[in-house]
């Protein structure tokens, strides 16, 4: 008889309010509210079994990231009773450890596979908050389409509007695809600590996050593009103003940040967002995306772009 | 019997600790107080002549500027009550409206002229604040070496320490020789208004502005370095959080500031800052200057280096 085993694949998401700081590091509190959109074809494919010896891990995640990782496990399973031994198999299909957003999919894969092989019968908003335990932004990576995360005591993450309700393109611009140098997380906490615009991001976040969230309801491109565009410059501005700096932008980050203002200019809906490494994903109109793209050839330093849509809905592809 | 004339030449500043923002916009008044080092070599030469007509200008500077200019002569002429008419020549030996201070000497030309060509009997403490009149950058370079600006109502400039008393080199990297499109001033009251890190900006000045004032004093490297790129980047940070965002980095200065951070980590001495442009100077120890020069060679986008020291005292060339 064969093993019983799951196959669930979840997609990375890219915020568009960001996530940045945390009130509560052990539990992953996000000091601030936030609002992603799922990268339908960024995707971890993850295997769980049970297994005969203790907990094994296989897969292309960061080696880094093995004892987190593992460590997730450990605690979900005491946390729900389990002594069984799992084998757990995780794959991503894009780039890892490089500001994609890797631990975000790979998380919430995790939750909502130890869910339901499991049987631990937890609600979405359950399933979301335990991915948050995992890495804060994974608890968005539990659905697909347009997500907002609460921020405070607890916090999960759920639905706004559904992926078709406004289709939008993603081009995932990747300037570096070496491994970041500090992480996301060691970058929140030397930013809390230390940048003197922290409380200043946290104080003012709240309007880029509502201003946000109507635009998508209202589907107003120019609207979204303002606030988050804005949301984007002030988390890179409170890294960099960090002691000591951090800086995630590279000159092919610059330029085509600048590319993005000019062609602008003449017209083309189109708007920027960067999370915690020096890559770029320009949303724009599918209609527009194949110009876009072509916009873009004569910039340097884009070693390969992904160009995906709004959606990332998570599927469980096999259960036996 | 020649006109009598005089000639004089002042040296464009760059700011160690910023002043970015006024608490009055007519008056120059800063918000915060601010550190510079004088640009030997990089000079306003302004010849000022008794004329038969109205005030002219000739010279470099940017069209746009001859109103702001020609204003600013009638109201010191006013204020003093001088009532000939006068001719200024005022020509710089580096590119203007850039973000390398053309005004900064400019108007500190103006101001030292003007009080010795028509004997106003002004102290220096007074020229300072007339300079900061037309710019308030300008009010530093009627002094050369290390110069400190206090903040506040009817603020000036005074000599902090001189030239020679810690020599260190200036290498200007020119990575844009176009005009900027936002002015210093415009952007300075765009911040003010706009950005949600004003206040932080102002508020966390103080710590910068005294480490760095006492490091200087001690010759203490690092401790300048590390104040100085930390304000650098606090005053870009709040210029392109600024609604709408202003960006004055382009992909060049990014380079600039990533070489920097890796021929630091081999140990040597050297430090950026970037004033509002996209152009960036590196402050080194004099010894170091022909290896730095040498290690960015590799860096594309450097359109013009100039090599100077520490240094800018005012110069009335000749007076007859």
């Amino acid at each position: 008889m064969d093993q019983p085993q799951i196959k669930i694949s979840t997609a990375a998401n890219v915020a568009l309010i960001k996530y940045w700081g945390k009130t509560s590091s052990e539990m992953n509190m996000p000091a601030v509210p936030s609002l992603s959109i799922g990268m339908e074809d960024l995707r971890t494919e993850t295997i769980i079994r049970f297994s005969n010896t203790d907990d094994i891990l296989h897969g292309s995640f960061n080696p880094k990231q093995k004892d987190r990782i593992l460590g997730y496990l450990g605690e979900t399973k005491k946390r729900y009773h389990v002594t069984r031994k799992l084998s757990i198999d995780t794959r991503n299909n894009f780039p890892s450890s490089t500001g994609l957003a890797s631990s975000a999919s790979g998380f919430a894969a995790l939750a909502i596979g130890l869910n339901s092989f499991l049987d631990l019968g937890l609600s979405d908003e359950d399933i979301s908050r335990l991915a948050r335990r995992g890495s804060g932004s994974s608890a968005r990576s539990v659905f697909g389409g347009y997500v907002e995360m609460l921020a405070g005591k607890d916090s999960f993450a759920r639905p706004l509007m559904s992926a078709k309700s406004w289709p939008l393109d993603i081009i995932v611009m990747i300037t570096d695809e070496k491994e970041k140098k500090v992480s996301s997380s060691e970058a929140m906490e030397i930013s809390r600590r230390s940048s003197p615009f922290y409380s200043a991001w946290v104080d003012s976040h709240a309007e880029d996050f509502d201003g946000a969230r109507q635009a998508i309801l209202k589907k107003d491109f120019w609207e979204l593009a303002k606030f988050s565009e804005r949301n984007c410059l002030k988390m890179h501005a409170t890294i960099m103003t960090s002691g000591p700096a951090i800086m995630y932008w590279n000159s092919a980050t610059l330029a085509i940040i600048r590319h993005v203002n000019k062609i602008r200019e003449s017209g083309t809906n189109v708007f920027f967002t960067i999370d915690a490494g020096p890559q770029v994903k320009l949303i724009c109109d599918p209609g527009d995306t194949e110009k876009i793209v072509k916009e873009f050839e004569p910039i340097n330093g884009i070693a390969r772009k992904i160009i995906t849509r709004v959606g990332g809905t998570p599927k469980i592809e096999t259960r036996k």
